[in-house]
């Protein structure tokens, strides 16, 4: 099992200028990462981008060499306005033209008489990118070597991502163990950092939060090791129970 | 009124590996650009990064230069995975310490006998670093030249939001309009686009929607001349006439 040991990474290009104008929430961003975590890629960055064709090649270009996996999402509909097939494209090299499978798809989904000029725009799409098929709307994503391109709308996202799980070739799964307890930050502070100093590579997060008029924190533990989850698990909860912090749940 | 007419940017770098884990969800970039929109300053970019100090300080020396304001938002608390202030510091080579003013503020706040060392931490900034007032709880942000760094907790970031207008030099207002149809974007693209041909530095978007099982389009004409955005308008209100689309709202 060597391959599930080694780290894969990934990060996520939203391309809207909708989401930079405030008007849209982006939630794409933790579908796809909590989606990623389970298959072993860990999200290691994310932006936020304009619909601006410089911009998008410039972001793929940087990242694609430094990331195992490159998500996009946004800017694959009919109007002018999405301009992600082009572009990708042009970063690499390809020419954008009618993709044949994807407009047999198209033409099937629609039916030949409302396959509009409009909706045949979604078949322009780089040479030979294979297609990420859409179970919602049709329209399909597509993948070009390590970049895959996916639709804006949250909802047809979620749905297209079944059909990749076996396109992902994951590394070990990130596991995690989540204490939340009714305390402020700083009383734990320190005995949090002492466990996080002996366990250099375990990723302990702490989350203030504030729910029905209470103030708690969340402590998550994360690593591939699930070992070394629980021990720092153990600590934490040793500690907590010695300073008497109520523990919500663990 | 010269320096309204200037085009003022900005960019968020959101720092936590809980957005990037997928245990919660980002609001800090919605909230900031509403903000900024209506200050005159447009985002337009923004990125989500891992708590670790070369990735804060590489990309704050990135994205500093490129636009006229940066906004940090997470890792400013008192717990170990919280370094915003020191990997700042580091950035602009301030020497990371005790910060009187804001160790005042902290003091006064928590008073004398609940001013814990863990809560010393929050006091620990950039030198000469220039505080943002929390209104919330106490804790304050800071700027450093065009950085302002806020806290992750939304509503905390929320509050802290007013005290800074007078710090934002914003240029022109970006004006918008948005029509609301009941069709599909590909009924509309090609008359979309026509427009958009006519008037290059407008922003025309086309957002699809499914409410109440209804698919409708949301367009959006975006500029900081309300000329502009008042003639499109009429155009896009024209050929949505013509072709018999509904109008849900205009």
């Amino acid at each position: 099992m060597k391959k599930a040991s080694k780290k894969v990474n990934a990060a996520i290009i939203v391309i809207g200028n909708e989401i930079l104008s405030g008007r849209t929430q982006d939630v794409n961003i933790g579908s796809l990462s909590k989606w990623l975590n389970g298959l072993g890629v860990k999200v290691e960055e994310a932006r936020v981008i304009t619909d601006e064709e410089n911009k998008i090649i410039k972001t793929i270009h940087e990242l694609r060499k430094k990331f195992n996996y490159i998500f996009t999402t946004g800017g694959i509909g009919p109007t002018h306005d999405d301009i992600t097939s082009r572009s990708i494209a042009k970063a690499f090299n390809l020419s954008y033209c009618c993709h044949k499978e994807a407009y047999a798809m198209l033409e099937k989904y629609y039916g030949k008489s409302k396959f509009s000029e409009g909706r045949k725009k979604m078949a322009m799409l780089p040479n030979k990118a294979s297609l990420i098929l859409n179970p919602s709307s049709g329209a399909p994503g597509f993948i070009v070597k390590n970049v895959f391109c996916l639709p804006g709308v949250p909802s047809i996202l979620k749905s297209m991502l079944g059909g990749l799980n076996d396109k992902i070739k994951g590394g070990k799964k990130i596991l995690s163990r989540t204490i939340s307890v009714q305390t402020v930050e700083s009383e734990i502070a320190k005995s949090l950092e002492d466990v996080q100093n002996q366990f250099k590579k375990v990723e302990i997060g702490s989350y203030p939060f504030f729910r029905l008029g209470k103030i708690g924190v969340s402590i998550v533990i994360r690593s591939t090791e699930k070992s070394k989850v629980d021990v720092c698990y153990k600590q934490i909860v040793s500690f907590l129970n010695k300073k008497k912090v109520y523990i919500i749940y663990r």
